[in-house]
């Protein structure tokens, strides 16, 4: 069947990375680009994406935001206006120098993020009080230049993602809004794609340099490294300024207005995959799952399989009256074990194996794909496969809530903090706030702070390095 | 109110290049992005974009055609493969020279389009006949550097659309795949915009350089320039030779595999201006508008106020119950009037205006964005919106269409081609099929063969050129 259909060749465990590509490549969710550091998605890849975009477009329509379009190119005397931010992404930036055989006269950046250009617009469009607030979401790609060796979803130098930006007339306002796509953030990613997150706020040091300060969602994968999942900043003033996005208010008196940026990309999938795929493969939350239920019909015999067919096709429309999501493998020259790990490896959550002799006894066998259980279920309670899929996208999220908090580690001296690194894991330990603590445990241990939990950012008690007193607890891990 | 809010300063028929932009600008559609050539598109001009991608992709999905992803960057090496087709685009394309201080090795391109990328891809992922008919389509923009000026959704050095690929085993299979698309593209246009087609056949000298042949479908633009709406093109081996996309057939043998590429643009979106907009502004089909109906509230005291809107809320509930996207213009400090004008600008297909009279005669007063008639509808009826919605697509359609035939001239002397020309349409005339007489023409009059239409492929008369018999008649204009 040549080699795509060969089983992942290294554990979990083993060798977690090369795990992972060859789960990625396998399952046939992406593959590499010609050009080194890109990806492209194949349709399995795409319609996770899909389904991802469709939920967060809902709930930022609920929240009043609609969604816009801005061009990959942005002129690089644009991108002088606000230095510090731009600093950062400097030796990330494509250039486009030429179209055709001509010389571009300003130097193009491909885009590393829209700020610059959103906001020059902004500046237009934004006149008065009831021009806000502007709320503007854009799915599209951003460029950075990777310079270590690719990782699908994880390191690409174009990836998918969504930036919004929002402008408001008050700060009050705008703080508001950072939290609340925070909190979009958090219920998608657990509800649809069953990964547990943190979230909280980044130390200066590790926030978005244009941001006032820069909220996160960080998640702890099998690894033990931990995993940006979004952020969702406020700008403040910081933008408004030198871009000059103002509005008269009701008195007529010229403000600069509040604003908010906020993203996630396809790294969501990326650590779905880490999250919950296992040794064969794939293994795929039922919201999120291309095709929920695979059935695959047994027989021996040209009259076996008019039998069972029947069965099969009566039993993919009940399904899909209920808007499940089903696919018949009737491929007939491959045997029913091939196709059971061809569809474990792509991680559909739910397979239906169905013979003759189910027939006769009026049942199915159902083998779930999270847990490798197999069940009989009668024919007549075939409607239960929705509730069985509901109850695997719930312990999905259970068994990874518990996978991150035995891999959190609560820790007050810091040659066990330096010695447990070494293994990976969230590491809750004090910190007095001080950067030059900071660096040296990033420098000693190779762990960031990844997150300052909302509910742990007043907590005294001693800073894990310098034994000063402290007055929060985040998370420190290495990260990827 | 400032200068947005004024009017359009030149009529349609007087200054039609002019209206339209101001349409484009004042809808707040688009707008110019800092690069020369560039457009951003504002919520209401994406919003267009966003109804046609979903219906599409429902159009598409039943076909069997799933989405996928590619990058952006292509390497000049890859380019090189299928030389004649990518020559057309060498002097349009953008190239990135350098990554942050870095040259990059290889010149990359930014996609004119993807078929060089993406049959790289397929080569790789085709195997057998089992992988086949493969059909990825992916939404994405194209970027051709335009030199001429600006025109948004018409002329922009990147533009949205969706470009599919398919493979298929069969030549037969191929055509015929080329052909359902061709017709998803026309019903879809004819259904959702209300703009009539006309699908058929490029000539040679006007086809896609890398086809075998090209299929089309073109509109009539009231200024009576064609507009080329969307094109299905059938490949054969073209791509599949140099790409070596291969397929092992059942009997084992290795064939050449079979293909199609075909895209439709936010080009669109322009042709729906131009045919349905007034000298008010914007007419949206209600099919694709972002806002259905807007209720427009009248009143004097704040008494008065309440009434209303406690009865514009109820209208409001209860439209939307049936799918109806409707917005309240409740904002306090303008006049009725210029709410009207508003509105009207925006092309919203529907206005209900409610004032305390017309509680009291238990009514409301509707008024048609199309065809400005105004109708007074008892309040009792008001499920009736609905029906009223779908006999406005049908009539912009009708409209459209009557249009379009008094644009259309059936002619057999070329001295009256010539001259009628001038003013501009869709002529019907004869052709022998030789590209010689096709450039004179093109060179005395600046017409295109712009299609010939399916029905029309095999016609004897006499080549409205060259005097000699034709074998087709297909339709000749000018174009954008």
């Amino acid at each position: 069947m040549g080699r795509e259909s060969v089983g992942i060749s290294v554990s979990k465990k083993e060798d977690f990375s090369e795990w992972y590509t060859q789960v990625v490549l396998k399952a046939k969710l992406a593959d590499y680009a010609p050009v080194k550091g890109l990806i492209v998605l194949r349709p399995d890849g795409y319609s996770i994406w899909e389904s991802l975009k469709s939920t967060f477009d809902k709930k930022f329509a609920q929240n009043g935001i609609r969604n816009g379009f801005l061009p990959v190119l942005i002129p690089e005397s644009l991108l002088g206006k606000e230095k510090k931010h731009f600093a950062g992404f400097n030796p990330e930036v494509f250039w486009v120098t030429h179209s055709g055989d001509n010389e571009v006269g300003d130097r193009l950046a491909l885009r590393p993020t829209s700020e610059t250009l959103a906001y020059t617009l902004y500046a237009k469009w934004i006149k008065s009080w009831r021009d806000l607030p502007l709320k503007i979401n854009f799915w599209n790609t951003a460029l950075r230049a990777e310079i270590k060796a690719t990782k699908p979803f994880l390191r690409t130098s174009e990836f998918l993602w969504q930036e919004g930006h929002t402008v408001h007339s008050t700060e009050e306002e705008a703080r508001e809004e950072v939290k609340k796509i925070l909190e979009i953030y958090k219920n998608t990613v657990e509800e649809e794609l069953a990964i547990p997150v943190v979230i909280g706020k980044k130390s200066e040091k590790e926030k978005f340099v244009g941001a006032v300060y820069t909220t996160t969602m960080e998640s702890i994968m099998p690894d033990g490294k931990a995993l940006q999942m979004g952020t969702s900043h406020f700008l403040g003033q910081n933008f408004s300024k030198p871009f000059e996005v103002k509005f008269a208010d009701r008195d007529n008196v010229e403000h600069f207005a509040w604003q908010t940026s906020w993203g996630v990309s396809w790294r969501l999938i990326g650590a779905m995959i880490m999250v919950h795929g296992d040794d064969k493969g794939l293994v795929l939350p039922p919201k999120v799952a291309p095709i929920q239920v695979v059935i695959v019909p047994i027989y021996n015999s040209d009259e076996d399989k008019l039998r069972v067919m029947q069965k099969v096709e009566g039993i993919k429309e009940e399904l899909e009256s209920t808007s499940i999501r089903v696919h018949i493998d009737d491929r007939n020259e491959l045997s029913p074990g091939y196709k059971f790990n061809d569809w474990e490896m792509k991680g559909v959550p739910l397979r239906i194996e169905i013979g003759p002799k189910d027939i006769q006894q009026q049942k199915v066998v159902l083998a779930k794909r999270y847990n490798k259980e197999k069940i009989d279920l009668i024919l007549k309670d075939i409607e239960k496969v929705d509730l069985i899929l509901k109850e695997i996208q719930k312990n999905m999220l259970k068994n990874a809530r518990e996978q991150a908090e035995r891999n959190t580690i609560e820790i007050s001296e810091y040659t066990e903090f330096k010695e447990k690194m070494e293994k990976g894991g969230f590491f809750n330990a004090a910190w007095c706030g001080k950067q030059v603590c900071e660096d040296k445990i990033k420098e000693e241990t190779g762990a960031d702070i990844r997150v300052i939990p909302f509910d742990r950012e007043k907590r005294y008690s001693k800073c894990i390095y310098c034994k000063e007193p402290s007055s929060m607890i985040p998370i420190f891990a290495r990260g990827y």
